[in-house]
């Protein structure tokens, strides 16, 4: 009777704001009910990635094949590659009532809501840009150039917010995880993603009021 | 700087559905979150009642100056009284930051939030027409004609359900309660709910953009 139906959710954030490490937690914590998408690409494996784990690995060729046939949510174009996101992996796993993931940038995001507007935008910032700007450099992997340039590239990538569902502040990365999780669960409540119950009771009374 | 603005809710529900209930207990447990809204009534005190607590008693001259000098976010007449939410109370608590829960009916339901738009209107229902006439039946208090009647106007009230933002199931309360509290909460993450702290990220990203 309470047949649920998986929700697509798109996920974006600045880089630096945590949003890969909130994934790995709701995935590890309740793998039943999520699963993140898997984007093909045409760049190379680097060392430790799998086809169909971190990326599915295709060629130019197939690439171009997947945009023809239709095959794709959505892609773009990188520097020489493409990147995208296969529908038939997201409906299998929305069919199964999984909750879908996609990990992808604004440009993305707005075309996916556009042809699925049902879907569910959530922004993952730090609580100010001070805070991102602190923990790239904490992270002490990059230099001041690269910092500079991820802080440049989050400014491009704040101006689309306005069109995203949530702003979901990561401070206390718990509290953050849980947040994102009920927010998801909480669209399960939605008006709009409960019709078959609604009509079943709607027709229940109807039964009573009918003196059944 | 996070500057809390309070969120207006109403919540209906079929008479049975335990609306009242968890109303109560949201209030018991977050004193400091939510606020309910008092009804302006013409009609008598009952017993017990207390001005300013259960509802506002007013006289029915009083009620119709509320009315022509639009003091009241809704109104309605049942039989020969007047019943009506007083804008003046509800926006002192919004104010303060507080969640303000109004408990009305459908019609009222959908004045507000064609004036309000983000008001969030959440209905509460059994997990089954079923189970809400075995409510009514259990209760024990009411004849067979009441809960005959009850039902009926559940019928009627379940009609404009589909203009409603979450439906939520009443299985278990405990469950209930923390439901409903996290759609509410969840409303401060959204983006619209957020304007000043998006645009501060912004004002700071400029800043560091431009050399600062």
């Amino acid at each position: 009777m309470k047949e649920r139906k998986g929700i697509l959710i798109v996920v974006s954030g600045f880089s630096g704001s945590g949003k890969g490490t909130i994934m790995n937690r709701l995935l590890k914590e309740y793998p039943n009910i999520y699963a993140l998408s898997i984007s093909a690409t045409t760049r190379s494996p680097r060392v430790g990635e799998v086809h169909g784990r971190e990326y599915f690995f295709v060629s130019k060729e197939e690439f171009e094949t997947m945009i023809q046939e239709k095959k794709l949510i959505e892609y773009a174009q990188y520097v020489n590659n493409y990147y995208g996101t296969p529908k038939e992996y997201v409906f299998q796993q929305l069919e199964m009532g999984k909750d879908v993931i996609l990990e992808i940038e604004i440009q993305g995001a707005l075309k996916v809501k556009e042809v699925y507007p049902n879907t569910l935008l959530l922004f993952v910032t730090p609580p100010s840009a001070k805070e991102l700007k602190n923990r790239l450099i904490g992270r002490g992997t990059e230099d001041e150039a690269t910092v500079a340039s991820r802080l440049s590239r989050a400014w491009q990538e704040v101006q689309g917010v306005e069109h995203y569902d949530y702003l979901v502040v990561n401070d206390d990365l718990e509290e953050c995880v849980q947040k994102v999780h009920s927010i998801i669960q909480n669209e399960h409540a939605r008006v709009a993603k409960n019709h078959v119950l609604i009509e079943t009771i709607k027709a229940e009374l109807k039964g009573f009021a009918e003196g059944e």
